[in-house]
């Protein structure tokens, strides 16, 4: 049952790439420790798009963000010996609030690498859940530097966004409860940042609703799983410039597996799309979502001919979103 | 099964006060034409309040307000005969709104009577809806001559916004839905403004629940309802001034029925206490609530004594607001 990607070249890790059981397995551990979020549908976007719409809200998970599932996998499959080690992560984002939500709910410590430019808003959510933060330079050298300084120390578990076999098992529970709860789709549409959403989405859906079609939506101005998509390798982007800073990190080995192998498109939308997107969102459907998961919506209002009459699941990955400096707002 | 409130003086009509059989009735009417709407809870707000909190979140109703479900009562209740001379209301807000979208799943035409001074968002809304905008001097006597002019001359039904036996037993079909879903509680909350919310909950819960406490939340700058219900007699304030526009207008003899009957207390919040539990059930909940609707979880967290170790549901009334004009924006 297991996949691996074996490479040639000695000094590069064999990665093991999670399959359907570690899917049911995560979906089993993380239960007790996360929502099962609802799924909301909208007449007025229905009527908008000409599709049947099913957004899956993970803007209502635990921490905000559905990076609760991944990180909750990670932290609650340790061994007890393992987890008094804690869990360290780099993360100026969601993914370091998760895992400070997860450990505190294990009771172990969890430790996140922050840029010292980091919003103070951000510093404080990680520590609200009992995170550790640690400031380092703003450069990926002195971010990478001071984890493994930490590793070394400490012996934490370093638990990476998506990179991660755990973490992405972890994320593919989110379309296992979407089409449990709504049956068959025509089409599932999800933000592309770093790809633990979508690599997650396509673990699940080839192994359990092989016919549905998997769209990657992108901010046009981080484009870069788009082109990867399209050279067929990695391509990274150092420094995209989107407000949905959530999809501005690149892929990596593990989630380029799952895109190169299952996504069918690489849909882009502009700023001006994605910030109408998530205005709508707000006003219509009455939920607060953050701008990397008006994405999907973005994309399916500018390619409405792809979706019309078709079933179609919409990932919301998460609603953390400083509502003070909302994008409709004036400077 | 009936009860009315007969006056002593000629000149006053006897009121039907709807009794819980209008409430069934209308709940298997209007079933086709409102979401049930589902209940959230929160573990932030369980355990900054210290009680078991159940949000009954009407904000996701059509129309984006409880009151959909008193309008659709009244439009679906009428004959065809009836129906086919229109509806009409004053109303610059959410009624207005409520009974142009119930009118139009009937096909038959609404009529607003709002003053020309209402912000044109607020006509354009109804008009989306189908409904016909009539302006008016901003004044009370303009409405009501402006409106008894157009029920001559059409004879279409006026649909008083709360006032009216078939909108508070539509009303009353809110807290049915949140019984029926989570079972007994301890206490309700609901805001108060004329009262039409209040006293479905009241006509419910007296007669499925009686041990629960109601809970009515006022906005201290409108607290006409709070000097009325311990004068014992109805006070009117005539131009109050609250963030919670949905509360501004006065009880009417049909609500005062309810309230002064059913009610265990009217509880108070000020300004700068309706905006925090507004800006925190947006940041904690990730839900667009008017704030209107934030009173009751203001009243809660002012008095937690209260509400310590119980079960109590929280009417989250609507989500119309103007997401460009946020109370924590600078102006």
């Amino acid at each position: 049952m297991s996949d691996f990607i074996v490479s040639q070249n000695p000094k590069v890790e064999t990665l093991y790439i999670p399959v359907f059981d570690d899917v049911k397995a995560a979906h089993q551990r993380i239960k007790p420790y996360i929502h099962r979020t609802p799924v909301l549908t909208s007449s007025y976007f229905n009527q908008l798009t000409g599709a049947e719409l099913f957004f899956k809200c993970e803007n209502f998970q635990k921490a905000g963000v559905f990076k609760a599932r991944g990180a909750s996998n990670a932290v609650f499959g340790l061994s007890d010996e393992q987890a008094k080690k804690g869990v360290a992560t780099h993360s100026s984002g969601n993914h370091g609030l998760s895992l400070s939500y997860a450990a505190g709910r294990r009771g172990i410590k969890a430790t996140v690498i922050m840029p010292h430019t980091a919003p103070e808003a951000k510093k404080e959510a990680v520590r609200a859940y009992g995170g550790e933060v640690i400031e380092c330079e703003p450069s990926t050298a002195a971010r990478e530097a001071t984890l493994e300084a930490l590793i070394e120390k400490t012996g934490a578990d370093f638990v990476h966004p998506y990179n991660d076999h755990r973490v992405i098992a972890g994320q593919a529970t989110c379309s296992l409860e979407l089409v449990d709860e709504v049956g068959s789709l025509d089409a599932v549409v999800a933000p592309i940042g770093g790809g633990g959403m979508i690599s997650g989405t396509c673990l699940t859906l080839s192994n359990i609703s092989l016919g549905t079609k998997i769209y990657a939506a992108e901010p046009k101005n981080a484009d870069d799983a788009y082109r990867s998509f399209h050279a067929g390798h990695i391509i990274e982007d150092d420094s995209p410039n989107t407000i949905a800073d959530g999809l501005k990190v690149s892929l990596r080995p593990r989630t380029w597996h799952f895109v190169s192998k299952y996504v069918d498109e690489v849909l882009l939308a502009s700023e001006e799309e994605i910030i109408n997107a998530m205005y709508l969102t707000w006003q219509r459907m009455k939920i607060v979502i953050e701008p990397s998961c008006a994405v999907p919506l973005a994309v399916i209002l500018k390619n409405k001919k792809l979706f019309e009459g078709r079933r179609v699941g919409v990932i919301i990955t998460g609603g953390n979103v400083d509502l003070k400096k909302l994008p409709w707002m004036n400077p």
